[in-house]
Formats: C-alpha cells, structure tokens, sequence
C-alpha cells in the first residue's frame, strides 16, 4: 500500500525541516522543493532520521517563476504519486524598508512569491485532490497578513495577498473536500536566520520552536472535514499579541 | 495514577453530549454540569458508553448565577480532583428578536449567562493550572462574536462579550501554560434543537457533525504550548462563510 | 423654526464638553446627561459660550440604570423636542485589573453602563427617528472594543457588547433612515483625566485633541445617507496603531 | 492666490465623475488620469460644470505601467502645481472567474493596477506633501479587500494588497501630516457599468449614489488631523451589510 506524500514548497533549515521530520515521522513520503538541494539539506536529512522507510526526495525550482514550480510539482507526483499534503513555506527573509523605499521590481517579486507562486503550487495539486475529495493544502503565513507596516511593508503585501488567495481557494474547493489552510504565525521562530537577527538579544522562551509548530500543522491535518479551521494563528504561551 | 479530568459547563444533548463522549474515549473523567441531571443524560451515558472505567458525574448549577457554578464547580474538584480541561459550552436558545425589542432583563440575563458565568467557571479552575502550569479553557462560541445582527442582537452582545472575556483571560495566563481558546463555531450543529428549528429544511449535509466538533475540540487541547491558537474558527467543509 | 437637537449622555470635561461646544455651535439645542450638574459643568458653559441663542439645559441621570435614563431623555425630548443627534459617551474610568481581579458585579456594572444604558438612550429616540427617517445616533467607544487586555479586561467587555449593539442597531434600522456609527477612538484624549493619569509623562503631542474629535464626530453626522460609515476610527496624526 | 489641486487617477464615468465635480465645486483645481481623454469625457465635463473658474486637465496613463503614472503625474505636477489630494480610484471591470481559472499574467496585471499603480500614484506626491506637512490621500478600495471570494478571486487579491499598501504608508507617513485613507465601498455603485451588469435586476434603492460617495470623501479630506480615520466603510443606508 502506498504511503501518502507531502509536498513542502520552501524547505530550508527552519519551519521546512522540522514540517519535514512531522511528515514524515507520521508516514509520509516526502517532496522537498527549494531552489538548491543544499539550501535543504537540514530538512532532507531530517526527514531521513525521522523514519527509515520514508522516501525522501528534492525538486529544485524558483518559486518567483511559476513555470519552475509547475514543472518540480509534476516531477513530484511523477516519482511519488498523488500529494495528500501541500505547505507553501516560502520565505524571503524580510527585507525591511520604509514605504518610499520600495522599488516596483521588489513589489512585483514579493507577489510572484507569496501569491502567484502560492496559487502555481496549489494548482498542481487541486485537480485531484477535489477528485479523490480529500487532501490538505497549508499556506505558511504571518501577523503581517492581517496589518500593514511602516517598516516591513513588503512582507505585509505579500501576506495580505496571499491571505486572499487561501481564502479564495477554501471558499471555492472546501466543498470538494479539499482542506485549505492560512497558518498565522504570530511569532518569530527559533531558527537559525532568527537567531542572527535577534543577535545579543536572542532567548529562545520568547521564540516559536519549530517542532511545536510543525506538531500544530499536523493536527489541523487531521481535522475532520466537518470541523475544519481555514484561518488558524499559531504562537507560543509567552506571546504579547496584539491581534 | 488518577485520570486527568474534564468539565463540560452546558452538558446537553447536542455538542455537549459529543464532547463528553469523546474526553472520556480519551481517558477522561467527566464532570458535567447543566440545570439538571435530566438535561444532562444523553452526556452521561455517552461518556459512560465511550469509556467503561470512566468516572462520569453530574453537578447541577444554574449558569446565569455564578455562586451556583462556582459552588459545583468546587463539588466537582474536590471529588474527581483538579480540572485539566474546562469547556464552557452553554446556550440559551437563540431567542430571535429585532433590536428595539430586548428588554433590559434579557440582556442582562445573556449577559450572566455567557460572561459572567465563563468567567466564574474559568475563575474556578485558572489558580490550580496556573501552578501546575498546564490546563485548556475552551469557551464554544460562534461567528455571532464577530458581527451584529438585526435579528440576534442578543446572542451577538452576549458572544462578544464572552470573546472580550476569552482574549483577555489568553493574553493575562498564557504566559503561565494556561491553553485558554474562544471557538468560533461558524455554523449550525446537526443537533436535536437544530433539527427542529429546520424543519422541512433540514439537511445533515449542510450541518456540522457535533462528533467531528467535539474531535476539533480534542486536537486543540492536543496543540503543543510553543504553538497555541487562542482563536479557532470550525466549520464544515460545505459551509459558505462570509468572515 | 425650531432648532435641532443634539443630546449626549456623559457629559463631562473632556469630549463631552467638545462635542456640546460644536454640536451649539452648529446650531443645536443641546440636552446634557450626567449624574449631576456639577460633572457637567464644563460641557454646559461650553455649548453656552458657543452660540448665544442656543438652549442648553441638564438632566441627571444614572447611565447605570436604565429607568433613569429613559425618565431623562423623556424629560429631554419633552422640552427640547425631537432628537437629531444623540451621542452616548458615557466613561467608567478605566479600572485597572488583571482579569482573575475582576468581580461579578463590576462586571455587571460594566456591562449596565457600556451596553444596557447605550441601548436605553438609543430606545428613547430611535421610534421618532425612524418615523422621520433621519437621525444619527453615536456611541463613543474605544479600541478596547476590537481586543481583549490582560490589564483592561472590564473595558474590554463593556465596549465589545457596545460594539455588538451598535452593529445590530446599525443593521436594523439604517434603512429606516438612522445613521448609527461606532466611534472608535484610537487614542488617548487630551482631556483633565489623562493628563492626571500620565504625569510627568504627559505630551499633548500624543495625544487627541478632544475639539478634533468632536469635529469628526459632526463630520459623521454630515454623511450623505446613500453613503454612510458605521464603524469609524478615529486617531491623531502622531498615534501608532496596531489594528 | 492658487487653488488647490486634485488629482484623480481613474477618472471614468462613475465614481470618477463624482469625484471631479466636487472636488472642482469645492475650489480644486483638476487633473484626471485615465487611458484615454475619451473615458474621462464625463469627468472633464462634470468638473467644468461644477465651477467655471477650475482648471481641469486629462493626462493620459497606463495605470498597469507605473513608469506611465510617474510621467503624468509629473506633467499634472508641473502645469497644476503640487497635489493636495490624490484619490486613486482605478477599476479593471470586476473579472469573474473561480480560483482554478486565474492565469499569471492576470494574476501580475491585477496586482500591478491595483496596487504598483497606487504606490507610483502615491510615490510621486508623497514627498512633497511631507514637506508641507499637508495633503490628503485616499484609495477606492471595496469590501473585497476584507475577504477572499470564491467568485471574484482577482479582485480580492488586488485589493487585500492595496489594503496592506495603505495601511502601510498611512503607518509610516500619518505623522509627517499627510492623510492617507483606504476608502472601502461596502456597495455596489448606481453608475452605468452597474446599470448594465444588473440588467433587468437593476434597481436605483439599492446601489449608492456616487454623488453621495464623493461628498463623504470629500468630508474625509476635512477630517482635521488630530482625529483621522485610516480605513473607512462606506455603503448606502438599504445595504445588507455582513463584514
């Protein structure tokens, strides 16, 4: 019997590979898409650990090009079969800016990123997760989604975007069994990119561990279809939010 | 070693039932409380088929008066011992009304009943979790706590108050491992009440199954602290919703 | 002809006496609600001192109890007249507390004087207005109404019903030709109380100046019917916001 | 002494019209930026109208092309003099389509229109308005921006971004004195696109006056600036409102 697959869309060494090692610890055969093999060598080599038998395999693509990411998502179900689960984990490191700032160019890459290449993934898989009604499509997402910035107003386009294409899509393919899934993260997370940002002021307790997070995407996978959650935030018992 | 032990505030016959059931397949002890024991039978013999060693008990109290639950609240640890789940599940029947009118003692009862007496049974159990830094507080809730309504003015009043009450309570005890979580169920329950109120509408597949409410309810409290949502949104996967 | 007119329960020093000071000066009769005559002291030679020919008059009242108020806004309509603009704009201080703090019956309080007096001011006028289909009813609130707090968490309950009640009010009876908004003020007031509260950290800087508000208060009233708000935020250039 | 200068990009026949005869009756000097001086006939000819003595321009612009916006503005800039307010207020004809049928370069135009242009719009008279610490902003938006939509899912992408643009710039610029707003239109207009997409269903009662609409843009640009709002709602007093 074959075991079901799980396509991760940005699979680097932080939130991608413990999502990686959760995936497939619970069975699944894994899909791992980055532009470099080496750029996802943490969460290759973790989803190995995490259970012998699990195939593990990587498809490199731009996730800014839509044709690169169509064409990973093919060769993915070529070699592994059907995708059960799809997370877009994308991340483009949070470039901070002032408004006026921005140039045209960084807009429109923001958005091929967040939004086109978002919809480019799922739409590899939609088709025959609403035929065989049933499947999981998680978009990683932030607080950013929900309030603009006068410091990181990139990351908020881009979020708020892609909000309105995960909704969208639930609101559209919900009812053909397919689970469609905003994952809030109200947090920064433990991960290695963070942990040079934070610098001298760097404390774990205040940080999302990515394993946890990676533990909540897996339950709100296994939500019943009559009780589905299509907006979820995640952070950790010692967040100060706000909204 | 003693079972851990879950409380259902408005243990009826609909998604209290389910709830009973499914935190005493768990290995739960259950201690539900509702006006009366008669009220409460359909939960009671759930949880007791779900389980056979599990302890299942009855505490009457009258929600609307909050030393009526604070008193059965007290009975119900000192003989199952400390709550390690608490569900505020009450409902007051949906009375339809146009704004102008509510008279003052409804709302004022809605009040008491959806506020007030979360906040006495929250009150009840929030001390002992927060030294034992663990527990979940899970207050059912419904799309009502977001948006007026020229028809349920009082159910809207009476739901936002209770998520005022559930964010406020997140945001001061998080920090101290307290899992505490407004759901937001945004549809109608295939419930006995339900079915009566469709009549010749009724449709099982536009409702959301209370079982599957109850599993949603189940894979919360199962939500490691270092990812925590302290809002959820549950609704079926046929459900056209609008926010 | 007679003027039209303008009543604002809670009257006090601070956007009370603005908005009695602009609704004069606009040529409105004013009708002022507070406990005593005394609180309103300031508010009543401000609408005085606005317009020479503009009835000013007092009536107490006990927002906390709803009887009161309707005996006073009878009180009102029958000397002034019809009411034109009614501002609710009632203030409880801004109790301080963490929520295990809170006791039922501030809570109730909160509840009588956030919501149960907001509906029963609305009650007193909202027939005449429909008849006529004109009218503007304005609560005064608050962010507190959009977000539970760890330290307001009373605040937070009381202007979230209000919230409730204005939607449901909103949605009722605009198209009976009343315009009911939800002001809320993202900010702290200028005004004799925040300046005592903030000390030597005050900076009127930071803060609203209470005659702006009351003039976007007017602004509101000025909306064309076919095109109305009924939720507004209002903040100072100089303020951060959150949501 | 100069009038002061409005400029309009997306000066069509609806709300556009609306927009320059008000701003023109009110003592604004004019410049409409559409594709073609033909779609800003109604436009240019309600804004001579409304006042004999207003200049008003048309320069022509790609709104999609933001290298096109800069250069009229520049021209408007130049021949009219600095901007006091800008309302950008383009419209790409409500595509309807399900999430699966999108394609790219949809995708990339409508993110271009929606929310490239208003930055270009915005970036060419930010600066200025900075300096003089004056001028208002304000961006047609639609409930859209609030919730995804499983029929109109382009429209909802653009104007979650355009969201996120506001938002963002009205954070990073509200304290330089420059108000900027995000003008979300909870309706659908009486203008004659409506008129046709409604047919035989159209019915005056139900859609909002754009006559209406402009003057309560127009009382958002008198908003004094201690007590500004940053996102407004407006629909007409029949609308069913839901969000």
């Amino acid at each position: 019997m074959p075991r079901p697959v799980c396509a991760i869309v940005g699979a680097g060494e932080g939130l991608g590979r413990s999502l990686a090692a959760k995936f497939a610890a619970e069975g699944f055969d894994l899909g791992l898409i980055s532009r470099s093999r080496a750029g996802s060598r943490a969460a290759l080599d973790a989803a190995a650990a995490a259970r012998a038998k699990t195939r593990v395999r990587h498809y490199p693509a731009d996730a800014t090009r839509p044709a690169s990411l169509e064409q990973s998502m093919q060769n993915l179900v070529g070699e592994l079969g059907a995708v059960d689960v799809l997370i877009y984990n994308v991340n483009d490191g949070f470039p901070r800016c002032e408004p006026l700032q921005m140039n045209y160019d960084d807009m429109e890459k923001t958005f091929r990123l967040e939004v086109v290449g978002a919809f480019a993934a799922a739409k590899a898989v939609l088709p025959a997760m609403r035929q065989r009604e049933s499947g999981s499509i998680m978009f990683s997402s932030a607080t950013a989604a929900l309030r603009g910035s006068a410091d990181y107003p990139l990351y908020a386009i881009g979020k708020f975007g892609l909000r309105a294409l995960s909704q969208s899509l639930a609101k559209a393919y919900a009812r053909d069994g397919v689970h469609i899934v905003h994952v809030r993260l109200d947090c920064d997370l433990d991960v290695p990119r963070m942990r040079e940002l934070y610098g001298d002021d760097y404390d774990p307790a205040l940080l999302a561990d990515p394993d946890a997070v990676a533990e909540s995407y897996w339950l709100l996978h296994r939500q019943p279809r009559a009780a589905w959650s299509n907006e979820v935030e995640l952070r950790p018992h010692t967040e100060n939010w706000t909204c």
